[in-house]
C-alpha cells in the first residue's frame, strides 16, 4: 500500500481495508477486472480477465488489443475489482446502500516476452478462473503464445475498501415499521452445457461440477 | 451509437451490439458501473451505483465523493456495466473465454441542482436497484438531497459488446476428448437478513422476497 494521495482513503476512511492479505483474497475471488487508462486525454475503461501472481497482475489477449498495446508501452493505468456483497436496505431511501469489496490499484504496464513465463501465466490465468482446468485441455503451442499478448502491473500502489453489516439508519428512523435489512448477493452457478464434438459426449469433471460449490 | 472512431469496435466486430435496446438491457440490469476519469494525468475507476434515465446515466453520492466533484465540473469520463454471462471452456487452455454483456460509454458530467429532480433520480435509482422500495422507505428529506450530489451524462457516444455460445475450438481440436462447454453465471440471492429495530420483526416485503426471482 502506497503512502500516494490518490490511493488514500479521503472519504469513509472506516472502509480502508489496508491489508495485503484483504486485497489478495479479493482479487484472487474476482473474476473480471475493469481496467482503465488514458487515450489521447480521454479515460478509457474495459472489462478484462485477470490473473494475480504474487505482487503483480496479468493480463491476457491479443496482440492487437488496445488496453494491452498501452501496457506493453509502459502505459500507466488503474485497474478496479469489485466483487458485490449485498444489497442494504434502510428505512429511509437515502440510506440504501450496498455491500462490497474492491480493490483499486494503479501502475505501469510492461510485457512478458519470454515463452516459458507467458505459458506460466495462460496456465496461471486459467487455474485462477477454472481451478483444476489446466490438467483437462490442450496446453498452448509456442505458436499461440507467440500470438498471446501477456502483460503486467505491480501492485505497489493500491487500495481495498470493504462496506459490510446492515444498514446504518439515523436514529430517529429506527422506530420506522419499514423492513430493513441485507439481500446478500452471491454468483449462482447454473448447469453445465456440453458441447458435444466428434469424441461423443464426456463425462463432467470435478473441475466443472464442484465449480465454487 | 456515435461514429467516434474510440466507440467502433476493432477487435472482433463480431460482438458488436449497435442497438439502443440491447444497450437499455445491459444498463437496466446491472448493478455496478465501473466509473473511470483522468485525474492529474492519471486514470482512475470505481465502481457506483447507476441508474439509466432515459438516454442519460445517473450518479448519487456525498458531494465530495471525487466521481462526482469531477461530474459536476463538466469532466469527462467513461462509463462501463458488465453483465458476467458464463465461463466458456474449450478444449484447448487458450480459447477458453467468458460469455459476457457489456456497455461503454463516454461523456462529460453534468450536475442535477434542481431539487425535484434529484428526488426523482434518488427514487429511480433505488427503484432500478430494488424494483418497488420507493413504497417501503421513508423518502428522502430536503435536507438530503442538498447534502446529496447528483450528477448524470448523456449516453450520446456508447458501444455494446457480446460474447455468447459455447466455445470456438480450432478445426484440429474438436476430436479431442476433453470436456467443452459453458458453465453459466448468475446472480444468486440468499436468505433475507432482517435488522430489527424497535418497531419489531416486519413482515418480508414482497419486493424483498421476489426480488429478481
Amino acid at each position: 500500500m502506497s503512502t500516494h494521495d490518490r490511493s488514500r482513503l479521503r472519504k469513509k476512511p472506516e472502509r480502508a481495508r489496508p491489508d495485503p492479505a484483504f486485497r489478495d483474497a479479493v482479487l484472487d475471488e474476482g473474476l473480471v477486472c475493469h481496467l482503465s487508462w488514458v487515450e489521447r486525454g480521454s479515460p478509457c475503461v474495459l472489462p478484462m480477465a485477470y490473473v494475480r501472481v504474487g505482487d503483480e497482475l496479468h493480463f491476457h489477449g491479443s496482440q492487437e488489443q488496445r488496453a494491452l498495446v498501452h501496457l506493453a508501452a509502459g502505459g500507466e493505468v488503474c485497474a478496479c475489482v469489485t466483487l458485490l456483497d449485498a444489497l442494504v436496505l434502510a428505512r429511509s431511501t437515502k440510506n440504501h446502500s450496498m455491500n462490497y469489496r474492491c480493490v483499486v490499484a494503479w501502475g505501469r504496464g510492461c510485457e512478458l516476452l519470454d515463452l516459458y513465463e507467458k505459458r506460466r501465466s495462460l496456465d496461471l490465468l486459467v487455474e485462477h478462473v477454472i481451478p483444476g482446468r489446466t490438467g483437462g485441455a490442450r496446453p498452448p503451442t509456442e505458436a499461440e503464445l507467440r500470438a498471446t499478448r501477456v502483460c503486467a502491473i505491480r501492485l505497489d500502489e493500491w487500495s481495498c475498501k470493504q462496506r459490510e453489516g446492515g444498514p446504518r439508519d439515523y436514529p430517529q428512523d429506527l422506530p420506522l415499521e419499514h423492513w430493513a435489512g441485507e439481500l446478500p448477493l452471491s454468483i449462482a452457478v447454473g448447469e453445465p452445457r456440453q458441447e458435444v464434438g466428434p469424441a461423443g459426449e464426456r463425462p463432467l469433471p470435478a473441475h466443472v461440477r464442484d465449480w465454487r460449490r
